[in-house]
């Protein structure tokens, strides 16, 4: 049992990382508050005074004194597989440290998975999803049609880059991996359900993922919640 | 002396952000290629060889065999200075690997510098400063007021949360600090000439990182090259 206080909104894609990477890890967690978003309750005073970013998830963990208060959902993912996860370093969520080039091919993956495929994807599901179904507002045709442009660029060198690698740091599942699992499942599920077409290693690495329990905790077993 | 080698396009923020690092490593490369992206230079077929994503910096290391390919300005500098940084932790642009806390913080501002600042400063440089000036293009009133509006934000949020810490990821220099200095000398010098102005602690850290011989060398002594 760990002593993490999660403050979240289960239902959409920035919490929806880190609880994959908590279900991986078989991390519990048993102090979980649900922060409701589309109520702006982020944005109230109580929660700006934990974290003034007004944002969810972020994490008190009171192994420590003071306790660690942590936002950003990829920095809490690395956080707790870096404290929680296996000591084994072939079971483990992260690269080895000690293997300098493996370590250096994982933040080369996570750079592409925020600067290229976030920069799309993030834009294009709430343009197409979030905004007309939660926020009551008008999708930008305009805008989606230079960000699904931009979307197939950044998955035909998705593909590419696992021609001879499993994962897209390398050998093995990481937290980066998890990282894209949110918005690609909106867009396969909803917003673009073409976009693996034709991509075969891009495909087999999604089969990957949505075959893990983690996936199917979260989203169900039918890819198409 | 290093067997790397250096592609890059020295006149744009993501290969300066990489400059910074390496010229606080004291890294010695030999063997820059300058890749005119103002030319299209970095979509020939020779460097999508090398770098399917069109995109400058990348390095190739050949202490390895094979050598070590590798794209992503911070990626790149996360690995220089891992695998050629003082192994002093106290000097170390990197935080202490075995301290988990000082990481998680690490992490977390390397996250925010991404997804808060790089999100607003990133377009708005490129639309008021190099759209214009570059290729010709029209700026996006609209869109800069609403960038603005965001990067405000951000840096009220960067000003108190260097309240009680020197630098962005803790008590020390880190990459993340120079993550941070491209976008943030053209809004200073350029762009947004106030951004500062009344956030004493974000200002402090700006003359802390301005007084620094890599910054000097990068953009001149007089902060408004």
């Amino acid at each position: 049992m760990s002593r993490i206080t999660l403050f979240t909104d289960s239902r959409v894609p920035c919490p929806q990382r880190l609880l994959l990477t908590i279900h991986e890890l078989g991390l519990q967690i048993n102090d979980i508050r649900e922060v409701d978003i589309s109520k702006f309750e982020h944005k109230r005073p109580e929660i700006l005074e934990l974290n003034p970013f007004g944002a969810v998830p972020f994490i008190r963990d009171e192994t420590y004194d003071p306790p660690l208060m942590l936002t950003e959902s990829r920095a809490i993912a690395r956080y707790i597989a870096q404290a929680y996860g296996s000591s084994d370093v072939s079971a483990a969520l992260l690269p080895d440290p000690t293997n300098v080039v493996a370590v250096a091919k994982f933040e080369e993956a996570a750079s592409i998975e925020l600067t290229s495929f976030d920069a799309c994807a993030n834009q294009l599901v709430f343009e197409e999803l979030f905004k007309p179904s939660w926020f009551n507002g008008e999708t930008d045709a305009e805008k989606c049609k230079l960000l699904r442009e931009g979307l197939v660029r950044v998955v035909d060198l998705l593909d590419k880059r696992l021609t001879d690698q499993q994962f897209m740091a390398g050998g093995k599942l990481t937290v980066v991996d998890l990282f894209f699992v949110p918005y690609m499942h909106h867009l396969v599920s909803t917003v673009y359900p073409t976009l693996l077409d034709s991509r075969p290693h891009l495909s087999a690495w999604w089969e990957r993922i949505t075959s893990r329990e983690s996936y199917k905790h979260l989203f169900g077993d039918s890819k198409k919640n």
